[in-house]
């Protein structure tokens, strides 16, 4: 399939939601959540249930669409479930690493799902291998499950806690037994996880807040980083079981990854993409007759830079609503058929005009040049293109599934060598500072901007210099 | 599944395409072609390819890359392929129902496929009944291919004249035998159909021009009411088996159906959208803030009003990528969240606003009701709407699912009623001269609006006051 | 697949079975009907059901088990159906060219299922060719249902006889309308059509009578060669449209097709099956110690030669009774491998032994050899070979798939070459004076032995030299 | 469905496969393995396969020819893999519960697949639970890779060892490592496995002599009772963990569970029910016309039992070949028709007769019953009733699915009652004595009869009044 592999994007690997609630159809409201976080993973998806006693899972792979293709299951008559959504990086694209995982443990069943990536996978690992532990999947989940279980605390809480102060790197998890929901977010608080109320009293923890407006719940707070809380009977409850000397959100889901119309920590991403776009036009100043936005990641950046400058914004390009999972894969002759099928230029928006063209990123670089290609075939006088995150020049080792050093294309060439490559007359990649200046709800040093400039906030699990990602081997 | 039933909206029944090239892989083609042409019917599709000697029809239910999840079929060495894809009307959703046609008759085998609908359905099959076929399906391709068949002339090209002649009502056809492929369009040019040339000096018959570039073909002019085109080894033939005393190009088509990069009739669809903005905008004149459109249909529109009226433009609602066909039907209490799910509202963007939102057309107005509702519950102080179709008043005969009479809200209802029913603080439906004006490559006088004013170019199937659709028994 | 294709065998093409009740379950009932006679037809299968005003049908690929793995269809309040299993000879395996095929004619809806093979298909398809029908299979069905319906005769039973006398060849069929079903047999009766009573009162129509059995029904009588059975709420009707000189039952039914449980014109198989076993040690008087079976279809004959001589019969061969459907295809090196699968020796009982090994018939030969090998390696001292089919010269145009003729063993060799070729130490086909005494319920010159003697009761599509088997181009 | 839930039968659990073969197509090889020894389970299947590194998994619901309906897997290049098909009994019929197991541990990937049952799970999970042992399915698979996992053993071999000597019960296992693969037998040897050599110097480990046959393998010894078997390039090296104070193999391998073809432990299995019947004929000397079996299951008691009464033997009843896994569920009222539809009476052979039947086993009685009915409706004169099983009155816990002891009708009724409750005019059981007599291979001392007379090996899992079978929660 050729989802997005086309698309030339770093993908997110995951969503998670939970739901404690006395009156819904679990399993209903798991599969409507799941769809506003489809954009979150689109590999596999799964949803656990409860019926008071056991706990059941129900995964498949592809869209949550297909995985519930003959419908949800039933309601088993508990009021506690968990779903996932994932695209797979660590641990390989195979049916048996879907989420969420359930297991039979000496305090009863756990399930659980998880969104991010461990940096100390390596290490622990070996540890529980040497303790006579066994694997079925190479999925961090199984081996935080393993943790928990393993604790000798007394209670699930300090199960979870101790554990979580084993792992390191960058998680949000929802969790379950069959009475209680777990909402745990990292220490640095890399990947989002918040907390909202049902219509009906109950509970609801999700990677987004537009997985709270799906279901028409309302948001509450974000779950803190290094926080645990705990939903019941009894209510929530809060607990930390750490804290890091800073926090440090990803930049990225600012950018790209999340929904435009969640909030994330207090920041609105439609408003930070807006402002991206603001700020391109501080940096840039394009002399240019229309501002045109690749589709549909640009598009509010594009806004804003057309806000800003008082270029007209228009629709440039048009994008295939039905493409969907594509099973023909292109031959290297036919990559460029498989673009235009996917993107069409309205050549009457375009002809003979100076265009700023914005997008959110370059990863590779080749379906700019196609593009770029078609824009000047349709007419296009010139183009300029704005990109609303700095270059990517490290791997990120926290949950984005960045390709390997070596095909970031912005670690290899500078700048101009990218702008020929690409075959645009201007390009411009948003400075650290304007990107940090356009998410005003987060200080700058509470941003993870790693993949920018090579701070990572944590040990990384390889030394070697060419920073390559650290594979399980 | 609830693909657009959710959507409030009017459905196009087919999209067809026919090749004729000597190097191209054809069946691989006719799949990225279909894909291009996938917005004009999703719940079957289907292609014919002919190894020179036989034609072979590989058919299914769902979205096209649904039918060839399992890959596209071999090329068979032909060089002449069709392929249709389908939103059932008339014909119940059955299996049997797909097209395209393929039937083994005098003249060799030949395959069908048909955007349209016929006028005089009952009166032939009645004919044909009496004459002794019979019919497995319920398609109006398979009542042309029997008139076809029945005829006594000598070449297909006269059998397909005289067939042509006896059918009435909207119909374009691309056609195939082992060794040619035709396309033909009906004397009044409801449905569009154009032709290409492909960069390997091949033909492509399509719906729209959008279906060209995706494979890279370039336009050459659009097929002719009552024309009937032949292209083999020798070229491109041209015949006219009848015309019109008048044209009449459905207007629909440039309201919502076509997709915005495609030019039908020399009427660039994108230009058109942009000018039903601005002409609503002078018919309007409202005094607000905020330009916001009910995506993906407004968008055009609203991108009209806003550049006509300067009032800003900010994508106020955010439709969810990942849809695609939902398996879980709403039950009436979970309608609303099903909107929610589909669609949500950037708070930031519309809060304290004064909003025009721009939708293309109001068929039973529920769905625009409870965006409406959303709206106001984000803050939206005012809510404006405007629509680019005028009030759809009457059902159309000519390929168009409209609802059965009595379902249209304007049949029943005044434009202030509705607005009451809707909720929203103006309603403004552009008028009839203002969607003329802004389709101006077309004559007045040239474009079908049925729909809207009753003045149907053709006899009509039913006679009753209520103006029933015609439904085969 | 390698359901038979293994087993060397020659297939039958179909069973037909139809029921007319007012208080039974209808679609269940076809379904354990069709069970019943799956033996006649593995590749597809189907059913046609009435809601008392249209005719649905339900058809599939593969077992009548994989057809309706999802549940058979609701009881849709009519009271007939009928249903279809097919091995698909003419009309190539196509997932069109599935029955009952159903149409709408200028007498309502008519479905129909048919067991046989025409023998002046090409005239006929010529003949309704130049008449302007169109085919959308190549099945003989479709053919006849055209002549029903272009007949100009007033009613249904009057049409079924005009068109029964305009077709040449073998057919058994069910036929239904909304309110009538209707059971067909050609005037030469070479395949089998019963008629039998249910418990509730109600009527079944089957190929053979161990689809009545199935339900519980009671065996009335056999469709007599020439009778059209018509049976509405008046009750049962016959109609004879024409008689032929001659009947010619099908021997092969008696020596391989039928089910053992079945009786055929008076005649149980069973009994026949018997009867060649002792015929074959009246003919060979082999000296041995022990007589064994070819699983299943030897089985019979088996047991009759060894009551007739006094050998002790005993299980040599075990047959794998999860054979199903295998996706694996053997290449050349696991042809064996494929029968080791299917059979294995049951040493203790061979070893050292001089074996009478029966078989029902020998078509390639291939498999005789590898299973003669087998048995010698197990220790077998000598393996005699008895058939209780004479040789298969001739190819059959009435409704069995025998090869072409160049393919059958016994055309090219004499049976020494045969015994040679297989590596048995002796080996006996049943003679064809042998095999009619051992079917005494019918008289010699009612049995057709064409594919044994060239003596073909009716013309035969071609005349070539070869006498191979007429295949529609 | 309804396999073999009509037929009233006892279910052995599973069968098991491994192969190490250096040029061998491993994939294939299986999968014709498998297939031979499909009788022993029909619920799931899978095989697991190195490519010299790493280990993988195929697995699924369904029949081996179900599970690889798409084709087997490529060949990995490795030369190890092994196999198991399972009818579920302990671990629901969950898909999680499917065999082989293969998991991450310190020593390696290790793979295991199981056919018994183990009688001290409950402790052994505690314990493990204790220790913070996470489980992902209920299978005693999983618990056994779990110990040998955590022993503190140098080589994989004493970890197995070890770990055999912690679990009690009935086990034939075949594991795998990338480069070894191994055979174990419980100290009991309940169960069977044994070892063969391929033609091209490998070596299988199977169930049944039946899974080396359809590999062309030679017989090469059976595993003995408490011995590990290690294969490796180094050869075939044999270790022993323990051994029973006697062996106890499975009594019902030799009356119903091993393929007829099949040797076990020195006992042809085929000779075995040949004597069976001769037994029963010694202990009944009924006065009859005839003997007939009820397929298959019967077949070789019934023909042993003609051998040695004189009386001839004949097939009065034919069964449905082809039944497969149906999937309509017959109501109460169909019951009777879904037998009907899996046996039909030959009239013919039954009419008028004594009849002496022969069946294997009589779990509930209720098909006996229908049988009978049907014997007599086609004219039977009497039937007597002979079972080469003494009653069984208690559960086994060693790998059998007998029913809970209240739905095994001899623990409830005396055997004249049961003659009654079936219907027929005489009922028998084969003594004990008898039984052992006819399997001369075996001391009676080392035949587990535990069914029949509550003599058990081991500790069992419960020890309620009832005897029920422990069912884990």
């Amino acid at each position: 399939m050729m989802y997005d592999s086309i698309w030339d994007k770093q993908h997110e690997e995951c969503g998670v939601i939970g739901i404690f609630d006395k009156t819904l159809d679990i399993p209903r409201y798991l599969y409507w959540g799941l769809f506003a976080l489809q954009h979150r993973g689109q590999e596999s998806g799964g949803i656990a249930l409860t019926d008071g006693h056991d706990i059941h899972t129900y995964r498949g792979m592809g869209l949550i669409s297909t995985v519930f293709e003959k419908g949800v299951p039933e309601d088993l008559g508990g009021h506690i479930g968990i779903g996932h959504v994932r695209y797979s990086t660590t641990g390989s694209n195979n049916p048996r690493n879907i989420q969420p995982l359930a297991v039979y443990s000496s305090f009863g069943q756990i399930a659980l799902a998880h969104n991010g990536n461990l940096t100390n996978t390596r290490e622990l690992r070996e540890e529980l291998d040497a303790s006579g532990v066994t694997f079925q999947t190479t999925m961090d989940t199984e081996l935080i499950v393993n943790l928990i279980s393993r604790s000798r605390q007394n209670t699930i809480v300090e199960r979870i806690k101790e554990s979580m102060n084993r792992i390191q790197g960058a998680f949000s998890i929802v969790a379950m037994t069959k009475d209680r929901l777990y909402g745990i977010r990292d220490a640095y608080g890399f990947r989002p996880l918040c907390i909202g109320r049902t219509t009906t009293g109950g509970w609801v923890i999700a990677s987004e807040t537009c997985g709270l407006d799906a279901l028409g719940a309302t948001f509450v707070r974000d779950v803190q980083p290094g926080e645990v809380v705990e939903i019941s009977e009894d209510g929530v409850k809060s607990y930390f079981y750490g804290k890091a000397d800073r926090k440090q959100v990803c930049s990225f889901e600012y950018i790209y990854f999340a929904r435009p119309d969640s909030v994330i920590d207090g920041q609105d991403i439609y408003q930070a993409r807006l402002n991206m776009g603001k700020e391109m036009w501080n940096e840039t100043q394009y002399d240019a007759d229309l501002v045109i936005s690749v589709p549909d990641s640009g598009n509010t950046a594009a806004i804003g830079y057309s806000m800003a400058s008082g270029i007209p914004f228009n629709h440039g390009l048009i994008k295939n609503r039905y493409m969907g999972r594509t099973f023909i894969k292109p031959n290297q002759k036919e990559r460029e058929l498989a673009v235009r099928m996917k993107l069409n230029v309205v050549k009457s928006v375009v002809q003979g005009k100076r265009i700023v063209m914005v997008d959110d990123s370059i990863v590779r670089g080749t379906t700019s040049g196609i593009i770029c290609k078609m824009l000047r075939e349709a007419g296009a006088r010139e183009v300029y293109m704005c990109v609303s995150a700095p270059p990517i020049m490290y791997s990120c080792f926290y949950g984005i599934d960045t390709s390997v050093r070596k095909e970031l294309i912005a670690s290899a060439l500078s700048v101009e060598e990218i702008r020929k490559y690409i075959g645009v007359d201007k390009l411009h990649f948003i400075s650290i500072d304007g990107l940090c200046r356009a998410i005003p709800g987060i200080p700058k040093e509470d941003l993870c901007l790693a993949c920018f400039n090579n701070d990572y906030p944590t040990d990384i699990p390889v030394t070697n210099e060419e920073g390559e990602k650290y594979a399980l081997e």
